[in-house]
């Protein structure tokens, strides 16, 4: 395996095979047609990974979530501080609530959860993408960090990858996004 | 979200968009070309979704595990019971201790259980795809308890599943495995 490459580039090098649909997942959750804000997704997949301490992803796709959103990094950093305080709508709030269980368990996710969400204006569709969005971050940080990749620490280089993210996603070049 | 459906299945068919590249991925982990044998691999989904109390994807895994391991569901059982005193392989020990820890966080995998497996026999591509399958069932569990799908309680269900898994796969039948 690529150590060198950071993060999860070099495991998708490593093995094509379950890079094209780790990287068509990521493509349909993160950046598909839906009715949650793109950067709204990135900012539930980066709230994940910080829960799970995986820096590489965290980073990356905190960049990413800043990037699209209004309130840029600032607003990210509130989120992942204290979603329960952060100036985002009830909504969203009520999302990253479910993502935070999901994070624990999925047995975590009550009944309670769900119907808040629903009473903030939540789409079935937008809560089973929170949910799904956040399992997958479950296995890409542990992905990432189970066999030890590395992430740098400059902020400017995961800034960097997201312009390349928001601009052109999260499909390799030669993959047909034609489905 | 139909919940008549038990597990997996109803999410699946919810959102074709997202089953397409989930059942992919665990066509490629669980039934591709590989040196582990499928009931190994199985035996790896089964135990990591036992861990975390996920009995839709425990009992369905475990029963395809049965079905293509000698030593049936007598072994599954001893293995979701307690890997390290159970009759398998010194690698296949190895990789599902690699497992347990994934499905702790990615950061609980060391060094130590890398060279472990490596001295046991285990290829880097056996570490990679263990710490993915693991991960990706740690996905998989929270996708399917998050939105509270049903689990039924008749071992002849699942052993009936995994007759259909273990001849057709995980691609749907309108899916072209072609790459």
């Amino acid at each position: 395996m690529n150590s060198a490459e950071p993060g999860i580039g070099g495991l998708l090098r490593y093995r094509p095979q379950t890079a094209r649909p780790l990287s068509e997942l990521t493509e349909v959750l993160l950046r598909g047609p839906g009715t949650l804000a793109r950067g709204e997704r990135e900012l539930i997949a980066a709230y994940v990974s910080a829960l799970n301490e995986c820096r590489y992803c965290s980073s990356s796709h905190a960049a990413c979530a800043a990037a699209q959103l209004p309130g840029g990094m600032a607003l990210v950093e509130q989120v992942r501080a204290d979603p329960a305080s952060a100036p985002v709508p009830a909504k969203l709030k009520a999302l990253l609530t479910i993502a935070s269980a999901v994070a624990h368990s999925g047995r975590a996710v009550t009944a309670e959860h769900i119907t808040a969400a629903r009473a903030a204006g939540a789409t079935d569709m937008e809560i089973h993408d929170t949910v799904l969005i956040a399992a997958a971050f479950c296995m890409f940080n542990r992905y990432v960090d189970g066999l030890a990749t590395t992430a740098p620490e400059d902020p400017a280089l995961y800034a960097a990858g997201a312009q390349r993210l928001v601009m052109q996603g999260y499909l390799p070049p030669s993959a047909d996004p034609g489905h």
